[in-house]
Formats: structure tokens, sequence, C-alpha cells
């Protein structure tokens, strides 16, 4: 396994739907969040904000099913393949990436979230 | 325009080929470098290495063009959906995440980067 660079233990992970190769979501993993990935075939991260290791869908039920981990080349980065249940994002939509800078929407929301999910999934 | 979350100053951005959607490289960019994207339409990123603003193939000739910027829902997060000149990684792949977390090469070099770069162009 290749040797990866931590900044602050985490290192950044970009979600990518492994069929369509959209860019799902951008979170951040540990060590123990990576090892579970690899562990349990489905995406794990590190919360910043709860600081604790969250299993992507832990409560919304949206699993990310796991098919390849890629390195960049710096090594310090981390793509995750992803067979993506439901949607990515807590607002509905299957990616995170649905607004413009300008705030324009590109992507209609997929899911009502409030019907979806039991608890807002925070997801950094 | 979205108010953006820096942190440190500094906000990630995926930079994503427009045509195929394939994941080129992970960059970071600060505020002047977001505004000098957007001014000139070619992708500027902040090297945390070199602690300056750094237009994308400044050194290489490989440019990207960029087409759309899009925001993540938590605003944390850019991407940049580019038209990519020649290839986006210093080691002469076209995507930086050419590699699995095993070492495995998935994709090959198109260009040989001692022929084609001037000087070593360190992302980060």
């Amino acid at each position: 396994m290749i040797d990866l660079k931590y900044s602050n233990n985490l290192i950044p992970v970009v979600a990518v739907d492994a069929r369509t190769r959209e860019v799902l979501m951008v979170a951040y993993a540990d060590r123990e969040a990576l090892e579970l990935t690899r562990k349990t075939g489905f995406a794990h991260y590190f919360s910043r904000s709860r600081k604790r290791i969250w299993k992507k869908g832990e409560e919304s039920g949206h699993l990310q099913r796991v098919v390849r981990i890629l390195v960049d080349c710096d090594e310090d980065t981390l793509l995750y393949e992803v067979e993506q249940e439901g949607v990515a994002c807590h607002t509905g939509h299957r990616s995170c990436f649905h607004r413009t800078l300008e705030g324009e929407e590109i992507e209609p929301r997929i899911l009502d979230p409030e019907e979806v999910y039991r608890k807002h999934e925070k997801r950094d």
C-alpha cells in the first residue's frame, strides 16, 4: 500500500460515482476511516465537526460501496470510486456539487431530505 | 456569488475534465486565485509549498480553461470543470489519480515529463 501523507491526521477524499464518474462529494478520512473502508467495502470518513468516524449513510441508509480507491501523484488525496445508494447529498441531490458559484441549481433534487433522512447527516 | 468557507484562507478545488468528467487533480485556491480564475477563464491555484498563486500550466503549457465552477452543499469545496490542455499531472499522466492505493498504475503515461516540462511543476 502506498504510504500516504496526512495533514493533521486527515486526508481529503473525493467520492466519485464508479459508473458515471460524477463527483458526488468531498470529505476527509483518517487512518482508521480508511482502514474501515478497506475492511468493510463501505465508505467511512472522519467528521471534523463531530470529531468522529462516520460511515456514509449510517443514518440515511445511503451507503457508498467502494469499488476502488485511487491515490494522487502527491499521495495526499484519495479518490473513492463508489456505487452510491440513493443520493450522496443531505439536501436530496445526487451530488453535493449541484450549484454553480453563482448559486444556480444545475441538478434537480431527487429526494425530499425531510422524508428520507431520519436526521440531518452533516458530512463534515 | 455564494459566500464560501475558507479554511486558513484556502478552499480545496477538484478539477474535472468537462467532457469526460474524469477527476484530473485536487489543489487549493485562495480568494485571489479564485478571482484570477474567474477573471481570466484559466485555472489558478494557491501553492501551499511555494506559498504563492500558481496558474496551472504556467511552466508546462498545460493550461486548464475553466468552463464552469461548482460549489458543494457545505460551501467549503469547489469543482472546476475544465478543458485540459495536454495532461494535468506532472508525471505525464492525464490525471493525477493514476494509481490504486496498492500502487497499481491504471492509466498509461501519455507524455514523458522530462521532455515536456521545462521544470517540475509542483502542484501543492
